[in-house]
């Protein structure tokens, strides 16, 4: 039996995105997301949702471009300190002992510590309401080597966190399931 | 040691999301998505891309209402099927045996079986290439009663399923990492 529970935002699972970016005297700031997604495959296209009062949205907006590095599991305790502070007041990276480094194809900065690295290009930027949605174009994505199975980035080593909004919390990622686009025919019915 | 691997969509983790549409006839359809994410707060608003080839991405332009119903990792071989076939050529709903429900606040319907489903009316339309974006305000939450804690729902009992399109597959959701917003200062430095 279902429940009705309103209108809210408690669609699962959501990630752990850090956000980075120069502000206008150039210091770089981290900013974590749990709005964000992949929302085209070609060109390929992520977006994070920001609100407007964050130091980082007018960093966007001058800059019109944007990284997103993704924490390992380890690195929770980082994202959650730079997802309650902002870079307004204080200097993330240097609260967090994270190490800054210059894209070199967008004017941006990203984490070096962490295993994946999106760096992107502002396509579209959509006003929601509370939050702006910042579409951009993924220029170059950047992986640890040793996060890397072939040439493609391995989500069991990379061990990427999912928020919870609900319970207020992460949790990691799971096994694996199984296979897509395998099946011949479903084996349901 | 970081290695470039170009442009790409291998951002994680990515949601798998059921789509719930009607098509001109009204039969309902299904389809799922793994570039879909939540954008905005206040109001609520989510988003799924489809790409314009799929035969719910006419039906959302049309009927201007779509649902999300988030299967659980025991329905991952039906999200996979409605993933890789089209509502054009066959009825998802009867191939896989499940109920589509209609919706008494939106024009589309969703899928009885899953625990957790989002009714939505289209807010904004982005063209961004090979995919469009459709943003949907958040009307209702539906959850199955046995998947709440208190008046949330509670993504370990949910057990959402998250795509991995690196290594063609789905992953489970892990166990709890820890509490967000909690800590004063940063135990990190």
């Amino acid at each position: 039996m279902k429940k009705s529970i309103g209108a809210g935002t408690y669609a699962i699972p959501s990630p752990v995105w850090i956000v980075g970016t120069y502000d206008d005297e150039g210091k770089p700031n981290m900013m974590t997301a749990a709005w964000g997604g992949i929302c085209c495959s070609k060109p390929p296209c992520i977006y994070v949702s920001l609100r407007k009062a964050t130091y980082s949205h007018g960093s966007i907006m001058k800059r019109k471009a944007y990284t997103v590095s993704v924490p390992g599991e380890e690195h929770w305790k980082e994202a959650d300190y730079a997802g309650r502070t902002s870079g307004r007041d204080t200097d993330k990276f240097k609260d967090t002992g994270l190490t800054p480094v210059r894209s070199d194809i967008v004017n941006a900065p990203y984490v070096a510590e962490y295993p994946l690295v999106l760096e992107c290009k502002i396509k579209e930027i959509v006003e929601l309401g509370l939050h702006t949605m910042f579409v951009g174009e993924i220029i170059d994505t950047k992986v640890d080597e040793d996060k890397l199975t072939g040439d493609r980035p391995d989500i069991n080593k990379i061990k990427p966190i999912i928020f919870d909004m609900a319970k207020r919390g992460y949790n990691g990622v799971g096994s694996r399931i199984g296979d897509a686009f395998t099946m011949d025919k479903p084996s349901i019915k």
